[in-house]
């Protein structure tokens, strides 16, 4: 296991994190100079930050300070209520690979979405298996146009909690299932289809670790982290720092980099109530300290 | 599958579901008649409004109205950080059993405690492996009470935004593995340790069918009724009427009618800001016309 406790080397910052700069919306410009100036290697960025900012400029920006991305944020929403629907997440998807090339991410993370209408507040139906099937379904399609692209695609399982709303996709096992499902057989270093793996979304599951050895090196395209608070205010918008919460961090990235995993240790924050409250650099700088000790 | 449009004889009340009225307080004594007075055939009373209404006394008045329970909420919280803890933790189930028997309960529900002192805000640690360790040793000492006094052990998984604080059996996959290897080869019609299936907790689960068959008309205790909002506004007491949530609820129910199930649909609704602010009166009228149309 990689020591971070002496550098930075090997954090990101997906730009949600500073979203928001004392409480006002931070230009993803702006959250790429901060980091460059710390010395961050590397970001993940979110779609309406990239477009606000314009794609281009954030490429041309992302090349000139020599940055590389952990992943860009993201893909997914497939189920929907009518076929207009899934056409639309279907176009819409692959623009988000045509942006994550651009942009020179090494996946395109997925939030697979969850029964159509649910995060507007009315669900369409009840379906919960059916929505699962679309996913299913949208992935295959999207892997058809991701893959000879040379795209990876990155389903990220979400906490249980979001089932309804954002992607019921829920467990790594259950991500996995599709992973093979959809994408036999190769022998890649890197599979076209793989998992981001959350600490947020997964650490409480029992067969964590064991689903961690099955997707191996090949599948494992990401890693976040931030930390559960006991008590959780928000089912949203209060996660933690590293550190402030219950998450065992360094015990699963033990899990994740003893299958080789080496890459990024993405930092991805939501917090209304603390740290989109603060200062984008001390966000950043406690982003840095925490690495070291807490992950 | 039965049918229950036409009546609601099936209906069960976790006492928790009207533990305030109006947003005050209302005794166990008062839910009690309340519930006599609409045909309501059953309830799940907690210890600690038991405790204030006197354990006799409840026992008097329930076998005075010809009640049924249909579980007792409820035993658990086994993990602590020190020896002192777990024994008190111990000696706290023990008096839990002895209360459901008094009470002629069918079985004790158990939520079976996450990290020690996270539920106060502050974990004495982070192992959760070390903590269901604790849930397993505790669970099997608790059934070498609870079995040859013929009261059965239900656990019910939570769902796994409760992992830290309330319970770290977070899926059906899970607590069934704790009762096969802690209550083997019995071919009793009901198992000494079961589960208790509760849709708010299990819902999302991809695995819930099969789990469900797994489980077996031995091992389905209980079944608990309400239903996921979307939003969700609070972690603990934001859940809705059933109807009002995106739970297919009558898929689950059928699932575990098809194993032979048989017993009470137990309404269990934690609501600050919603059914609790409303009178237990309306509540349970509600509860009577849902269990109708959305069970």
């Amino acid at each position: 296991m990689r020591d971070f406790s002496t550098g930075h080397e090997w954090l990101s910052i997906n730009t949600a994190t500073v979203r928001k700069s004392a409480g006002a919306d931070l230009p993803l410009t702006q959250i790429i100079e901060a980091c460059v100036a710390r010395g961050i290697r590397a970001i993940s960025p979110w779609r309406d930050q990239v477009q606000a900012a314009g794609l281009a400029n954030v490429a041309r920006l992302v090349r000139a300070h020599g940055l590389q991305l952990s992943g860009y944020c993201r893909g997914g929403m497939f189920p929907a209520a009518d076929a207009a629907g899934l056409r639309a997440a279907r176009d819409d998807n692959r623009r988000a690979v045509d942006e994550a090339l651009e942009l020179g991410a090494p996946c395109l993370v997925l939030v697979v979405g969850g029964l159509p209408g649910a995060l507007q507040g009315c669900a369409a139906h009840k379906d919960i298996a059916g929505a699962r099937n679309q996913v299913r379904d949208g992935i295959a399609e999207l892997l058809d146009y991701a893959k000879p692209a040379g795209m990876p695609l990155a389903i990220e399982p979400l906490h249980p909690m979001y089932a309804a709303d954002r992607a019921c996709v829920n467990t790594m096992e259950q991500a996995l299932d599709l992973c093979e499902a959809l994408d036999r057989g190769t022998r890649s270093p890197r599979a076209a289809l793989g998992v981001a793996v959350d600490v947020y979304h997964v650490w409480w599951d029992p067969k964590l670790q064991a689903q961690i050895a099955r997707a191996g090196q090949r599948r494992l395209l990401a890693f976040h982290v931030c930390d559960w608070l006991t008590p959780t205010a928000d089912l949203l918008n209060d996660r933690g720092m590293m550190g402030d919460g219950v998450i065992d961090i360094p015990r699963i990235r033990g899990w994740v980099e003893a299958q080789g995993y080496a890459g990024f240790s993405e930092v991805e924050i939501f917090s209304t109530g603390n740290w989109w409250q603060r200062d984008a650099g001390e966000v950043l700088d406690a982003c840095i300290a925490r690495h070291r000790t807490a992950v």
